[in-house]
């Protein structure tokens, strides 16, 4: 098992991926008005891609058009103090293509929050990384 | 009950400090290597900052002096499709004064990895925000 300076378990790229297409929500990072921002969303792995949808006119979707985003994933248990979490780094765009639009529309996101979401973000899994912390393996 | 344009339930910023200070892990946002960096930690909301311990040589220590960093808690039941989350702006550095060192080594901050945590970073409170979604009550 290898482990990162702070004793950490280092996942491996398949393992992260795994964990990532497991999680019901996940963090968009991102800047909004100069400033560091993150927004909790639903979202499908679709290949090598992260899609969210979210309204035309949001916050987010002004911010997350051709640019370099963040997206994170965790599950802790706060009593046993052992979790894990995974980072991705990548671009992220908005859809316009009308057909690509309409096979995202069919991926199993489902937005929690009321109101229309005909807005589809797609973040690039580029760069992917995790952690987890277990108790009696850290060595 | 105020509602923003998604449809989010908005929270006042008593309700937002009140969540912030029950949560057991936070994540940071910052930037590394002008990349957006996004870690969970354990951490104690003191006074009106947020208090978060790492080890000295980490990359989170090396990336959170004299910079602007956002830090999100949220709790979400992924059955019922309810949760809620906060978010907070503010400037980020390191404590190097040795009394308020020793007096943040007493506050119950846990960090849940192993290894030395002798570095403290303090992220003011300067902006908070926060969203709940519930069912049933969005009209």
């Amino acid at each position: 098992m290898k482990l990162d300076s702070s004793g950490l378990q280092v996942l491996t790229e398949a393992e992260c991926l795994r964990l990532l297409a497991s999680a019901p929500i996940g963090r968009i990072v991102f800047t909004d008005r100069a400033l560091p921002a993150v927004q909790p969303v639903t979202f499908c792995l679709d290949g090598d891609a992260i899609v969210i949808r979210t309204g035309l006119g949001s916050k987010l979707a002004a911010a997350t058009r051709r640019t370099v985003v963040a997206f994170e994933v965790d599950d802790y248990d706060p009593v046993l103090r052992t979790g894990w979490s995974v980072s991705v780094v990548g671009h992220a765009d908005a859809v316009t293509d009308p057909a690509e639009m309409s096979r995202l529309a069919m991926l199993p996101i489902e937005p929690w929050a009321p109101g229309s979401r005909d807005h589809f973000i797609r973040v690039r899994v580029e760069q992917v990384s995790g952690r987890r912390i277990t108790r009696g393996h850290s060595n």
